[in-house]
């Protein structure tokens, strides 16, 4: 072995160092467009301000990766201010408050990371193998949890902007380009997928959360997915046919949520004679009856599917035939920040699995068999959520390319609708 | 075939008068101690009144049974009083103003009893064999409907019983005995059960409840079950540990739900210096340390499952081991009214499946594969409830021996906790 | 003087006792229609169920005259459950909970009051001077306090029927005659009364309730008086101009609660092309154009009032005009149970100050200058309500004719609308 | 008269372009310590941001001046946005989501700012006689308008850093000294007031607000009136001997609003061994015990007074004090930004009538007899609120000492507490 070869130790700290670099640089140039006003913005308790994402997912290196290692804190007055949920990790600030602190600004929390990431580079540039086989998995595990607020950026900063009268964009409208070609008058295709005994969740040797796992059997019946999402246009059928009025076609609980809630369309959307118009992260829009509808409940997803003939697939079912499919789509990568129409010059097949919306599954949120948390407050990242909520598949037009896989679970409140949550139809053969 | 002969439509004919006649009984023999004025309470929105429960059970075979054969109804103006949520059976009274109707009395629901019944009875026994095949599942469906609110006039009434600072008791303190034998001491042992290729769901030829079918396979991973409910005694090392304080022990939705409710103990039980008194409906009562623990929400439920180092069973894992157990227990018909602990005598083995309490599971309470709601109103009776649930198994003290079944899903809120639930230990080979 | 007279401590003693008795009675008549569910009713925590009246006009009894002379109470659970709102008298059942009070049951109540009648009788029979002059002035307010009760009687019965669908007549429609023969046609005429300094509240020697006195000077300016309540016909302009909807009528709270609540009539009115259909206790009822208009809160009497180029009197104005007026009207005592129409054959001059509807004055429910409460618990009887309500003067068509005169006050807050509540206009000079 | 002798009109026209540019140029001053997050933060619905008070009284200038002279808006979306509740003037944001406007910036509206003036110093500038009658009111109205929205920068600006964890002060605590030399011991001086027939009222000839009209007579009974404020040594007498959980103390609205929202100080101070810890404007402090009480609703005042065994005076008893006094004493021009102790030095006689602390009077805020709003938009000014409130006199440590007079009322419902209310006591002769 030549002076010139790398090691693998060498090469995973490189490769840590470079992906950590890159996540980093990510959330502040999503910031980036934004003043120090609009990043305190909490429009409910559900959403935290932009600089809040941005000081929270810097507390969590600080806390899980630097302090374990012995490194004093920038500022021992974060960690109640910057904790999220870890009981174990100490008190910390209620959630709905977060919008009232003003102090320390967003020129502090860019301060803060800036010597967070400082530090982490330092630390991982001098560790020994010893303490950089303890430290990598937990900032892979920090790489992908601030991914995930990336993505929660801007579904928060989204839900803000619409409680301003002005309804600023997030970016200017020519930017991007959601219309595609899609073709809205063809109902969708069933691919028919067959049943036996599965294996989901994921497999070893890569990173997953917690909650995919343990990878396990599956008994399944044959079943039938559409080809691509549910669009806008068969939204407009929906609505048209008294769809949020017809108490036959909702679960109960979802009947008295739009009742209460005045609901007759997705969040953001209105009808004025068959035009849907939708704020956006670009500013108020048309869409185009081929775009996939999103900010949609669960039971506003349930309700259109029995509309439609059809129902909510299984996560088990999506996962079976995600499976085989690459993940490719329409990602926060590719900047458009809004779903987008399947191409017409798509190949025949199932399409958009990956991208552009999380699909509602009709699973709940329960632990796989044989799942333990972690042990220590990491434990708490996912396993003190399972109850209650429902499993969405797929990663959307606002996740990192990098962060979504065909085991990955998503799970929001039955009633999430700032989320770019979607849906697509399954059917018993 | 001699004329001595009873033909089968005879029989059934017998066979479903007499079912309907004896529980029509029982629920007039359960509101008899019961002035009027107690009758009426609702003591929150989650409980409905005794006369209440009377009157909408006979709605029920008045609106299914009566109506499609051509009977008009007793009052036309019953309906809006006494549909409970059948949406495609008409508008109807809000569900939080059961208590504020005085008008129609106990006396006028008795006379409105009376009349259904006399009026089911004739259109029974003068049907020719085309009307009988139409009402007869509607009169079974019917019957086990009513199986179902004689549980909660009982559920119900000690929860507006337990809001009287002059805490009365439903019955004598000296009918009924809850002590048992048991032994609080022993931990509990648990049973092994075999994993691979199981089917669950209500065999085809029995009345079963729509979401007990389609009978379908599932692929279970080995398990194990606790021999015995969860007990008083195993409580008490839960409350004198902090159990009620310690947030690793919480699903996140079920710390906050204690901690904003103040909760400390189950519902209705206190403790002092080690010595657990509940309110019953025998009045207020010193428990045995040996006596299955009651009225515990969900989240209390896998909070003492976690402290015990076990876990909740799923639905299918009790499925699994109650197919092989007898309907055996202590149900409504031996009048005790309240768990009983898990007698010394008791062969080796599990017990307490069936009676006692309902036992939460770790399942939520989704639809199974292939199922899909009967047409009309009565496609109202299950589906529409299947999100935000967990299932419960079992029957309790307070269900009709003549009601459960190893395939029975029963499902609340996991926030309830004026049911007779208690939990059951499961863990992992 | 002979044997024969009567000395006058035994005419007190004959007067006390005698009209006891009749307070008493008269509770009991105006339950006598009434079921024990009736009594039972609690449709919101302003109001009480009448079973908790009669029994609450007991407890007083028995804890301000009884317990104080060394009687044993009929019940000790009772001084929780029946204390209203006297913190010196000891702890009390949370009052929106009263109709969760099955037991004790109605006839229970009459037991209560039954025991408690015949301890004060004896207490009063067999009183030497010294005695019967403290327990005197208590029996005094006791009965005026019953009287207040009486009024609540039918004002919350009325809340609580009008919340079933049944809408059920406290007493026949036929019973009584709400029509009169008032002109609605003609608008009132205003009478003129003359400025400088006036003397208001209670004078020493009669009985009167502590916040009528002290006695005492005010300096009023030249006002005018209409010679009639506001009717039904006024009602309809106002709600045909779009009153309701017309901000710059309104008081900025008040326009806030009737957009918030939906208001769009007065309480158990409703609008049907120019008729108004009203609840009442003879049932639901068209009600004339010259009937006096009710169920208002003082923000829609406000607004009427300015509507009408008026204001409200002050309490002032109002007492000033009274004083010179007889005690005559349309009272409890004459069983119409609803406003009349100022009758045709009507002297010229103002009418209806008294009985028919009380009156909101524009005046603050403030102390008279120099008032201090009582010593002791029935120092709670009034002082500790002086802030936030506005008075009322004049006495309803459910207050007993003994009960009212010029300088009582009554008080409630702004936004109340289930009392006789009614207006009269006023204007500069 | 020589060319060089200045007009009336020119006078008139130079002291209003004076005061205007003084009174903006304050305003500017007090948010000029604060970051544009700071400025954006609003911590509950009776509060508003910095920034949007700014934008507000700007707005009020553009549309009671500038528009009916036909200047054109800035931008026509403002007026949206900052209408804080004139109906008359059209729609308006949502009061409590103010906070949620990132957009106009804190940089854009002072652009706003200085863009209206300069187009009201040009308007004024080329006024001619007729428009300068016009507008010469208005602009002193919307001075006096804006004098009262810089107090309230301060009290709203308070509340939000209170709920910052990390406790920000406004000013640095070495700015201001708020001791003084007062002697904390000795009890409150009472002066006494002679009764008989008064006048009260703001005079003709001066600017005042509408509701400190009609001048007009009253009648008062001789009084008393403390001659310093209740200090925090009175207040740690009225905690320690458990005044606020002595019901016979308080109004009973008071007494539940206490215990429901666990209140056991004055806002913003807790107490720990004797220690009074306040948070200030200028950070967290101990207070001297002869330091004015403030932060105190209007039941906690009520409950001093009466524990000190005196009561609050009405508004008119403290008219007639405050009518021979000059209008001296702490005021915002002070720079204090908190009330100071009664200095020793002080000559005998009542004092600090004036500044320090608004003082809470029993009076009710009712209109003056004879009191009608002005016509118009600008009529909804005070008028509209004249129902549920409570009147305070004498002005803060944070009004402009040119703000207040004797005739001065200010009004607050009586549950409010973020503002800088205190209390003097009154007696009866």
């Amino acid at each position: 072995m030549s002076a010139l070869q790398t090691s693998p130790v060498e090469e995973e700290r490189e490769k840590i160092l470079s992906l950590y670099a890159r996540t980093r640089s990510r959330t502040e140039e999503l910031a980036s467009p934004l003043s120090a006003e609009d990043q305190q913005l909490q429009s409910m308790p559900d959403t935290s301000p932009v600089k809040w994402h941005r000081a929270h997912t810097t507390w969590f290196f600080e806390a899980f990766v630097l302090e374990p290692e012995g490194v004093a804190p920038f500022d021992p007055r974060y960690a109640f201010l910057f904790n999220s949920y870890y009981e174990a990790a100490g008190p910390r600030h209620a959630r709905p408050k977060r919008g009232l602190l003003s102090r320390p600004g967003a020129r502090e929390v860019g301060d803060y990371r800036r010597a967070v990431d400082e530090r982490v580079s330092r630390l991982v540039a001098g560790a020994d193998a010893a303490r950089l086989a303890r430290v990598l998995p937990i900032l892979e595990l920090g790489v992908a949890h601030e991914e995930q607020h990336q993505e929660l950026i801007l579904t928060d900063l989204l839900h803000a902007f619409s409680q301003n009268p002005l309804l600023p964009p997030y970016v200017g409208p020519a930017a991007v380009e959601v219309n595609g070609d899609g073709d809205p008058a063809s109902p969708p295709r069933f691919i028919g997928y067959e049943g036996g005994l599965h294996e989901v969740g994921a497999p070893e040797g890569i990173f997953a959360f917690d909650n995919e796992r343990p990878r396990h059997k599956v008994w399944v019946e044959p079943f039938k997915l559409a080809d691509r999402l549910v669009t806008v246009s068969d939204l407009i059928a929906f609505v048209r046919d008294g769809g949020y009025r017809t108490p036959s076609l909702w679960l109960s609980e979802g009947f008295d949520f739009v009742r209460a809630q005045g609901i007759e369309a997705p969040l953001y959307a209105s009808f004025d004679g068959g035009v849907v118009t939708t704020f956006t992260l670009q500013g108020s829009r048309q869409l185009p009856a081929s775009a996939p509808v999103v900010h949609l409940s669960y039971y506003e997803a349930d309700a259109i599917a029995r509309y439609m003939g059809a129902r909510l697939p299984t996560e088990v079912e999506w996962e079976v035939a995600a499976a085989r499919a690459p993940v490719a789509g329409n990602f926060l990568d590719d900047g458009r920040l809004h779903p987008v129409a399947r191409p017409r010059s798509q190949p025949s097949g199932v399409s958009q699995l990956f991208g552009d919306a999380w699909e509602w599954t009709s699973s709940s949120y329960d632990p796989y068999p044989g799942y333990f948390p972690p042990e220590g407050a990491l434990g708490e990242y996912n396993g003190k959520f399972m109850v209650s909520q429902k499993v969405l598949r797929g990663g959307s037009c606002l996740s990192p390319r990098r962060h979504v896989r065909a085991s990955y679970r998503n799970f929001w409140y039955p009633a999430t609708r700032f989320q770019m949550t979607g849906l697509r139809l399954a059917r018993n053969v």
